[in-house]
């Protein structure tokens, strides 16, 4: 068992109606008076959380200044809108409303509020976020997890660049989840969401020393995702599937999966990054995309490493081991019922149907090695900017 | 999936020579210059671990008061001490270094050290506990997970009452988790904290609406507890199954193991604790006395609520449900294997062995009923105080 630091100090309020009196309680326990509010393409305002949200901001007493417009794939200069505005109204709270993309603008936002330079600065350098505005977070989709976890991907296209952002002064202070706000999310992002809560799980299940707490959390989510994502397609207002959803993209990317096990690279999340900064791809899809290759890639490059994919196949496809002639039948009947669920899902295939080439593939794999969390040698199966490419070439 | 708010503030900083740096580390990011250090009977002087806490202490520059002879099952008399100690040295900071008992102390005292009357107001009032002195702790044994929740279990031999004390205000700063500090525990107190683990964990599952990932969580949790604790009484030194014993224990007061869960009642907790609140045996064997006599009435008196017990018996001890008959065979199976891993431990048969008559259970009974955190109507399966006595009787 490996050592850890951890620290998650996120007050966490979920539930249906969960905004109500709650919110306008934490605002006024902390005084909060002058506040920031972010948001996407403006679903929010269709689907009446925008106004939940302003009721209990007015209850609260406060006055709000607006940043709508952030991207998917959000862009460093999204941020330095809301960080101009931040200084120009002595903001003291920013409320991000939305899902993924919002929270980690805004999170970029709430350090570059202090910081007199470019926010881009604040990316390739974290030690220079000193301090940060405090943050809460509503979120609107079971995704990306950063609701609770103290990180965020940023997007320069300039310099085509997509990279993470992180400070333990990014923690959001409280995040307030109402399942029945992700009823109304289009089927193309609860699916592309559901994959990458998947992804997050398999960057910690796929790890050298795996903690054994830890398994039973990743186990339990992996298959919360494989039952309740078909369920929420079907259902839209399914509370338990939505809730269930919710629930596992919350504990997702807060690292509590992880303690116990080995660092991990999140070599899956690393590649991924790197093509959606290229083609502006959704994020969820380039992962379902990736997964299964880099899965197969891993074993093949060292088998060693198969009792893993043998818990994968038994623990969450529910595989018998007693049905299969040998552990490699057992391994590849898991891995096919990893592919045909992403299939159910109608994830694209391979790259080519989405228009990726092999053309940037090297600067991709160069640029993973360089900017990326953990080197390429922390991967699961130690890797070169070769490998990555190979990977890559798989995809297409 | 039920509503939850969830606040779980503390830093852990674990593994092998944790303290290391560390401590005086996140004393000087403080500032903290004058701290109580508590401790139990004295055994964190054999082993070392006193003088390596000292030695951060004194690297940090702290001034340093002491309070040691901390009670298993703590007296509010110790809370009084150590309460009047802070006020006397303006104390900024409380260090508990120890088990359960020395850290539920020390929260008391940390709410005590701000309060003028008596320290016991707290517990039968907690709204009384305005403010709090921040808490670090260094646990040395793994049972309560006292080092990772916000309450504690006090004694008052006076009015023989047993109680908890709670507050948000009392959650540790920083805990301390080195797993090789619980090397030397004696082997009847290591047998005791994984009784009172699993307990912890036990309160959680069987509940009526019970979380998926909280089941995943609770049910490696179990089984980490099955496994490791015949490892590390064989081999004391054993790092693995300390690491894992230690880190199971942390999380199972934690309330992550009943985040979309029914409330639970901590029904055997309530029960045990007046048991040792008038006969002062250890918490954790009482907890193994009473839980498969508490599981079997709950079963008797509801039998809806059999699939956990199938649950219990599948995902916990590994038993195929094609192996049996019936369900009721198959869940039979699963209480015996319970009883046998308690047997196997050298847990006492039954109370009449430790001396226990049932001269009380009367007042044991009304006591659960007025005092703990939730009625008898929201126990796993609703309960009178006739149903208490039954199952306290079940324990001769």
């Amino acid at each position: 068992m490996q050592a850890f630091q951890y620290y998650s100090p996120t007050k966490l309020v979920f539930g249906l109606d969960c905004l109500k009196d709650n919110l306008s309680k934490e605002l006024q326990i902390r005084g909060y008076k002058k506040v920031l509010m972010t948001y996407g393409g403006g679903s929010i305002k269709k689907t009446g959380v925008y106004d939940k949200v302003m009721a209990e901001l007015k209850d609260a007493g406060c006055e709000v200044v607006e940043l709508g417009g952030i991207e998917p794939n959000p862009r460093v200069t999204s941020v330095e809108k809301g960080a101009a505005l931040c200084k120009e109204h002595n903001v003291d709270l920013v409320i991000a409303v939305g899902g993924g993309s919002t929270m980690d603008a805004s999170k970029h936002i709430c350090a570059a509020a202090y910081y007199n330079g470019a926010a881009w600065d604040l990316v390739l350098d974290a030690s220079k976020i000193k301090k940060a505005l405090p943050l809460f977070t509503v979120n609107t989709i079971a995704a990306t997890g950063s609701e609770y976890d103290h990180a965020g991907v940023i997007t320069n296209l300039e310099t085509k660049e997509k990279l993470p952002i992180g400070s333990v002064l990014l923690w959001p202070q409280v995040s307030f989840l109402d399942p029945s706000f992700t009823y109304s999310v289009p089927d193309s992002q609860t699916i592309a969401g559901s994959c990458d809560i998947m992804s997050h799980f398999f960057e910690a299940y796929f790890v050298r020393d795996l903690g054994t707490i830890a398994q039973g959390i990743i186990e339990a989510a992996l298959k919360n995702v494989i039952k309740y994502t078909p369920v929420a397609l079907k259902e839209h207002d399914n509370y338990e599937a939505r809730a269930n959803l919710l629930w596992t993209s919350t504990l997702g990317c807060n690292g509590i999966s992880q303690l116990g096990s080995s660092v991990t690279a999140f070599p899956c999340h690393a590649i991924e990054h790197e093509v959606s900064a290229y083609y502006d791809i959704t994020h969820g899809i380039g992962l379902a995309v990736i997964t299964p290759r880099l899965l197969r890639y891993f074993l093949e490059k060292d088998p060693s490493v198969s009792p893993r994919y043998v818990d994968l196949a038994c623990n969450v496809f529910g595989l018998k081991k007693e049905d299969y002639k040998s552990e490699a039948e057992l391994i590849e009947a898991g891995l096919v019922a990893l592919e045909d669920f992403y299939k159910s899902l109608g994830i694209p295939e391979n790259f080519t149907k989405i228009g990726i080439t092999d053309e940037h593939f090297k600067a991709m794999a160069a640029h993973v090695n360089k900017y990326w969390i953990a080197p390429l040698s922390l991967f699961f199966v130690p890797f070169t900017e070769d490998d990555v490419v190979e990977v890559l070439k798989r995809c297409l």
